[in-house]
């Protein structure tokens, strides 16, 4: 009897576990995992790219155009926003640690605060101070660098 | 004598080209040529990407929520800006076409007919009609390939 009732909660909590497999498959974005590899590495490469850029300029080895800044933070905004829908469930892989899955609020979190320091970098670019610009830069090099600590592997 | 002015005339054109070839470095977005192909690949891969995701509601197979297609297209329009920038001069590789370096007027005006094409995706999108978006995501798809015949390597 103990068995029978093992086996059955056993074969439930399976199909229970499927259904929720399956449910969270057809609310993905990607067909294979191996999409959403590709697309989260395709996003940071563009995030990347656009944040190196003003490197130069806050160094002082570049001119400081302020509307140019604004353009380039502006679009940074935006691709900062993408990269988050690659760690779908399921999608381990690339130089993503494992750890990612295990702890989705502090993965979570360390999003936010990137997303949070580029917003302010773009706020701080419509100011069109230098200052303000470089400190900003900052704030958004130490997010990316605390979640790269955190979960990058090598 | 001829000699003498023969090879003054070529050092001098060696320098003025080395001058240029300077200059269009110093103004180029990347440090080395496979930054700029890794660069117009991951913009590729999010294009795609994001292009693809309107494919299941224009075909009925997703239910056609029009303020996330206007979300979505609006996103297509920032990223189908960014792609072309990679192409620097110098920077032939990957699955792009040596012809592309060859042909930079007609390679323009595919990419501009690309750019025009989900410009009128964003339009189309915003009427909230399904009809107007399923006609105008066909008018995408269509520069994709378009490009893709002329410029991409198997």
């Amino acid at each position: 009897m103990k068995k029978t009732t093992f086996a059955l909660v056993s074969s439930c909590t399976a199909l229970a576990l499927s259904l929720l497999a399956g449910g969270a498959q057809a609310q993905s974005t990607f067909a294979k995992p191996e999409d959403a590899v590709k697309y989260r590495q395709a996003a940071f490469t563009l995030v990347g790219s656009h944040f190196g850029r003003l490197a130069p300029v806050v160094r002082g080895q570049a001119p400081f155009d302020a509307a140019a800044v604004q353009r380039e933070t502006a679009l940074l905004q935006q691709l900062a926003a993408l990269p988050w829908d690659g760690f779908a469930p399921g999608t381990e892989g690339g130089k993503a640690s494992p750890d990612i899955w295990k702890e989705q609020e502090k993965f979570k979190q360390l999003q936010d605060r990137m997303r949070g320091e580029v917003d302010k970098l773009a706020e701080a670019s419509k100011s069109g101070e230098l200052e303000k610009v470089r400190a900003a830069f900052g704030g958004v090099g130490a997010s990316c660098k605390a979640c790269h600590d955190a979960y990058r592997q090598r």
